[in-house]
């Protein structure tokens, strides 16, 4: 668990679109063994795969024309951004040339008064917020790392505030691809709505480099609110802090942040951060808005978490506060990690109708809990998602196996109650067969489409769909 | 104009199909000249085309059904929802089969607690807030007509309030399509998000037809706000209505309507609906809220519209006054036809980065001037997608050219903005060589796509694309 796996039978000859890679590229062509491994890992449990070369392009062009040398030689192409992917995304299984899009980190335009921004695709989220410190404007989406923001298109990411502000799918405008046969395309646009033909954006977007290369995005931005106020809340029980989110949601308060962290993961986190919040069932929410707004939206959550039986509201309305409350719930993976020194943690995600959610996780912990598993559960509880990680011993094979069991119900219990296979890790290679038992005949569909643009398969093969 | 065409010589001989179709459907499949003429025209100034024979079923199967005897006369099928389409796009270019989804006009399911709902195809939007009703949710999305919700999604559908509510795109959860080989598969499902695999919603919604027929639909509900209150508000002149739709949007004011009117079309509704506003550049909005929030967004926007030269608000909190007012916004259209008494009235639509908007209006509006046409401007400012309504005399062949001249103009100068051609009406026949201005290289992956799932190219062939 968590090396690589080198099979050579699988492996594509790379070595003549090597060589012309090398010419082009010169020193940012590395065949080195550490650059290469580091490459064929992301941050799953899952077996990673080297490629043969890693290329660092600087432009579009340069990326279109490493993809026409790789496509003229039918050599796979995998993209990459910063490896921050869960379901082995970037395992090169057949080989290969990886494109590490880190080098492509301009922004390239902002537009404050249409609240949208290009950027390159190896921009991270955290240097474009940086990058728009004095704009008065922000970009929402927040999976935790400081992914790219081309990988976060590439994998539908999202995160604690797509309750409000929506996911990777609804904050990208526009992409520049790179096609499999090298050609570059433009889709969307930077207006806000469009009936032009086919959604080609929203293709590209969750398709997981397997139909092209994404180089740059046009994004959607929003105003840093006037007032953000954050608070947290212990409940005796799940279903009563499921009640309340359902509750917050339907009355229509625009909650920013509403996460669940169970009672094992509050454990961690009091330990890993030194906090002492009760270890029971806890939902940290955040509120945006004018100061009155944001106080009234935040009384009438206090009021609908009071009517299922939650505690008093402990407020953070100071930044520093906030950060130290933010900080506490994004330490969660490292605060599991904490709990139990030299596991390997294995994180996996569903998403269910938020009127399933707190079914599906008390079974999914009782489940855990007859399995002898370790796995701490929280939640993006406002869109019905939620993660557990697996604290597992690499050498213990049979934990392993009950471990991987355990996922298998867990995700097949999320789609017998409407839910989906990943609500934002995406597929990669991991869950490749749950996609097929959520979508069914629709698979056949990805695959025409797969096949129509990517016919000889050199996009990141082996991903999302078995060609 | 208006009328329609019969080119023989572009036609299938739809003959065997409709014999099979006969014996499947009796008396739910028409030949009768009016029932084809009607279902061959939509409410645009393009011409139309009869169907050689129109279907009326019943169930998802059905249509499966009809689709495999088309499919395998190559006889082409166009679904139709309630004709109210605005390019054309129900045209029988090529002759064949009218799906005619009215009769599966069935809301499934309501889930309260999920605020989602499933409906056949055939159910219009009205249909379904009259449903709901007494349930505390609606649906928000609003083109005007009472389209059908399968109809809305098959071109991407928007209207007044995408602003606050996005536009189908963002509403549609997951859909049954059947394929162009007869097939049913289903889309997305009932998670509020997911990253499991290709996004096949977003590919089929605003895909006119082409990839297939839409059966049914999940769709997102809202609650219904505690508070909506409207307001008129005045101006000297169109920059000063435009920056303060922009100073609205940008200060994260979650306006639900914001709507331009410019003068002319303002003198029409006044005129129609008998009502006294002043003959200006005029913003109508709308705010949902708590009594507290939608009241405090209101005089926030008021503020705004001030500070950019606005004349006071003109109130309406009571339901009857909303309603008169959101009345005559969309009683433009036939306030608009009443102006020249006897013209046809042609709708266009462009949409723009709003800091570009301003200065589209206004050239649009001079260029209107100089061309010596009479033809209103309403927009859905909020999202810089704005309208306009040619009033021509469909004998004067001159002036239908002058109208055809600027409407290229307009979309060329929207495209320049970096806008797109259309906001929300979609392509049909008669934007298609728009799409391929604004998408450029990308077009050549819309008809990959076509070419992958519909090879024979039946399914409503002649729109988006030219294949």
């Amino acid at each position: 668990m968590g090396g690589l796996v080198d099979d050579a039978r699988s492996r594509v000859d790379a070595g003549p679109a090597i060589a012309e890679l090398s010419a082009l590229l010169e020193t940012r062509l590395s065949t080195a063994q550490a650059v290469r491994e580091h490459h064929g890992k992301d941050l799953t449990y899952h077996a990673g795969a080297a490629p043969d070369a890693v290329a660092f392009p600087n432009s579009t062009e340069e990326v279109a024309a490493i993809v026409r040398i790789c496509a003229s030689h039918k050599t796979p192409i995998v993209p990459y951004g910063t490896g921050t992917s869960l379901e082995g995304h970037i395992a090169a299984l057949h080989g290969g040339v990886c494109i590490d899009l880190g080098g492509m980190n301009a922004v390239l335009d902002v537009n404050g008064e249409d609240m949208d921004c290009r950027v390159q695709a190896g921009v991270t989220r955290k240097a474009l917020n940086d990058y728009l410190r004095d704009s008065g404007l922000f970009f929402p989406i927040d999976p935790g790392a400081d992914a790219s923001l081309g990988g976060m298109a590439a994998t539908r990411a999202s995160g604690t505030n797509a309750v409000r502000y929506g996911t990777m799918r609804e904050n990208v405008l526009g992409l520049t691809v790179v096609t499999a046969d090298g050609r570059v395309i433009r889709t969307g646009g930077r207006a806000r709505k469009s009936s032009a033909g086919y959604d080609l954006t929203r293709l590209f977007v969750g398709s997981e480099g397997t139909l092209g290369v994404i180089t740059e995005l046009q994004l959607r931005l929003y105003g840093i609110p006037e007032a953000i106020t954050a608070a947290v809340c212990s409940f005796d029980n799940l279903e009563g802090a499921v009640n309340t989110v359902i509750a917050v949601i339907q009355s229509g308060i625009p909650v920013a942040r509403i996460e669940l962290l169970d009672e094992v993961q509050m454990e961690a986190i009091n330990r890993y951060s030194g906090l002492d919040y009760p270890v029971l069932p806890t939902l940290f929410f955040e509120f945006h808005g004018t100061e009155a707004g944001a106080r009234e939206q935040a009384e009438r959550a206090g009021e609908l978490a009071q009517e299922f039986g939650g505690g008093d509201f402990r407020w953070a309305a100071q930044q520093e506060d906030r950060n130290r409350l933010w900080q506490a719930r994004h330490d969660a993976y490292h605060a599991c990690k904490a709990m139990r020194p030299g596991s390997e943690a294995w994180a996996t995600d569903v998403c269910v109708p938020i009127s399933r959610l707190a079914d599906c996780i008390v079974e999914t912990r009782r489940d855990i809990d007859e399995s002898n598993l370790i796995a701490p559960i929280v939640g993006h509880v406002g869109d019905g998602n939620f993660h557990l990680v697996y604290l597992v011993d690499p050498e213990d094979r049979d934990e392993l196996k009950r471990a991987e069991a355990h996922n298998e119900r867990m995700v097949m219990r999320a789609l017998a109650m409407g839910g989906t296979c990943t609500g934002e890790h995406g597929i990669g290679y991991g869950k490749i067969d749950f996609l097929q038992a959520e979508q069914g005949e629709a698979v056949s569909l990805m695959r025409s489409i797969k096949t129509a643009l990517d016919p000889d398969n050199i996009m990141n093969p082996g991903k999302i769909l078995r060609v």
